[in-house]
């Protein structure tokens, strides 16, 4: 590039941040006392507003993973069943969390690229009483697909179950209501939609959920939920542990500006992007691999054409037009690469991208249509007034 | 305070960061690729120069307690014996943790204040050959006594157990030589003398330890060092897990600046101020809980004058002066207030500090005879050519 400048990131995560979130970063109040107890509260607040939830929001300081791991520590005990909707790579990350600690999970395997389907869950439950909780993600971020949680979520309501859901890629994309799907935990993270810098998890806990914490026996510190839940009821709120309090500053003001666009506000534009970038990548004869794609709002996977590899493509835009696109995880590995619009992104944003990607093609030999996908996705930002 | 600013931390840590390390936050490079490695690995070099060691140095996203945990699951199964000496606080953390995780701690408890003695662990190795480990606070933060690791060291080197410390709030400020002192384990944090906002903890591991690890039952998922060490291992590094990219920015400037300094005279300016401040306090006719207090160059503890609570000294001096002491924790609850002085810290704002607490102490009607702290603080910074 002629003048060096930051890369451009349309990955699913860490995503585009407003400079305004990242200058909130540049004050570090004392963690004990109420000047970083309000900014502590105001993060939980605006989390349960935003995910429509009375549950108890606990923040850690750490990545999603670290979520995911406290859902299980926290819920269950070894030995316990589990059903795990596997969809992808983060599917896949529950599956092996619950075996490090001695859980079984049963697995309700699918295709990546497929969604998890809630009559698969009934069928799985009626077969075995004895699981303890359902597992899904929202947005599986190695494939692209949104589950839909709601229907989901209507299957487990009634039953013993508890519903565990990770939303970290999810959370400020795609719609959730977390109360009224009966969702027991979420688990969310700073980085992606909710457009902060990474290293802050959070999890919601319901009052059943906070039942099978009772009873779990997995061995737990930093983690534990209990010891969070104490110091935040605190007066003002604290973290049991050092929080990373210029990103809990960083976060209160991202989750003040979702607030001012309107959490729905922000579903409607994430799912207006997703149908723009898909419509553009299918105009260079590409395909989008998932199924029900119309949820596809978090991230695009993209099927690299025949003969050229997936990460080849997202290194070549990273290369030449220093945009971040990212490769195929896991077993999609080559044979996919992914466009993230999740958080702070404008159509302009997602024409920027798919220029790069015209052309980059083009240079990899695969032929183009000059035009044609940024055409396509300029129709879909026309019909809805943003173009 | 008739301007609102911003409170100035003289707590042991968080502490106060430069304004560069601050402003290291405002980039967020992608957590995948050169110039994120290249951050990732500015900070693993620039470790195992100022710790003095070869060993593996890996960092995790979370707090100086996510890296003792992260220990004590990476070293033991359950059932294992370890020799923990209890200083306070933190040492206490080590016990609650291992019981956490069926790990059975021998205790040698000292009288908060006290140090830990070579000797003491010297027996205890002899009496019970199966312990695995011996664990100990470089600087326990809850009295602020720093422990001559050197000499426990010499115990345990030529014997079978590891040897772990946590450094979390001494590294930086006092000396510490990780290879030469037998160091197997080391856990350490951004957010103290290190000059960096808290949301990096980071464990140096030896060959021992990697011996140790492979045989270790205890469950772990995101603490696990593995797999920490095989990402690192990628060209270009990286972390396992969506790390704080913004504060492992802040982490590399912070310890530029470290070793701009030298750390050798970082731990001569942290010698000058913790005897400056002890000076001060003492000429209040306060006492400092602290047996070889010489060592003490991490924070002093100050035992609050009979009558008056020690939080409300720190309360007072917070409110009126809006400087943070911070107050007595655990059973020290009252009885003293601490004043930090590790890391970005000069001259000047320990005399702020002394002047502070002699006009709080003056209100809360314990008599000052007035520039008495301030005069011995002087003094010591004049001895050393500093005032």
């Amino acid at each position: 590039m002629p003048v060096e400048r930051p890369e451009f990131i349309m990955a699913p995560g860490p995503t585009e941040v407003p400079p305004e979130v990242l200058q909130a970063q540049l004050e570090l109040p004392y963690h004990r006392g109420p000047r970083f107890g309000a900014v502590i509260q105001r993060c939980v607040d605006a989390l349960q507003r935003i995910l429509f939830t009375k549950s108890d929001v606990l923040l850690f300081t750490g990545s999603g993973s670290l979520g995911m791991e406290s859902a299980i520590v926290n819920l269950f005990s070894p030995g316990d069943r589990i059903l795990v909707c596997d969809t992808g790579n983060f599917g896949e990350r529950f599956v092996k969390i619950a075996k490090i600690y001695g859980i079984v999970p049963v697995v309700i395997e699918y295709e990546w690229g497929k969604n998890a389907k809630a009559k698969d869950v009934e069928k799985a439950l009626a077969d075995d009483p004895t699981l303890r909780a359902v597992l899904v993600q929202h947005s599986e971020t190695s494939t692209g697909i949104v589950n839909d949680v709601e229907a989901i979520g209507r299957v487990v309501k009634d039953k013993p179950q508890l519903f565990v859901v990770d939303g970290i890629s999810g959370v400020g994309a795609a719609p959730l209501r977390l109360d009224e799907w009966g969702i027991d935990v979420l688990i969310g993270g700073s980085q992606k939609a909710l457009m902060t810098p990474p290293g802050i998890a959070f999890v919601t806990v319901s009052d059943a959920a906070w039942k099978a914490n009772e009873a779990a026996t997995c061995p737990r510190f930093y983690a534990d939920w209990e010891t969070a839940k104490t110091s935040l009821a605190l007066d003002p709120p604290e973290t049991p542990y050092t929080p990373a309090v210029t990103i809990f500053r960083a976060f209160a003001k991202a989750l003040e500006m979702v607030e001012q666009e309107g959490i729905e506000a922000a579903w409607t534009r994430h799912a207006i992007l997703g149908k723009a970038t898909r419509e553009g990548v299918k105009a260079l004869g590409l395909d989008v691999q998932t199924e029900e794609a119309d949820r596809a709002c978090v991230l695009t996977a993209v099927v690299a054409p025949d003969g050229i590899d997936g990460a080849k493509i997202s290194k070549h835009v990273r290369e030449k037009h220093g945009i971040i696109f990212a490769p195929g995880q896991g077993r999609l590995k080559g044979k996919i690469f992914r466009i993230g619009h999740c958080g702070y992104y404008a159509p302009r944003d997602i024409l920027m991208g798919l220029v790069a990607l015209e052309a980059s093609l083009q240079s990899l030999g695969y032929p183009v249509k000059e035009g044609a996908a940024t055409g396509a996705a300029a129709n879909v930002f026309r019909e809805n007034g943003l173009a």
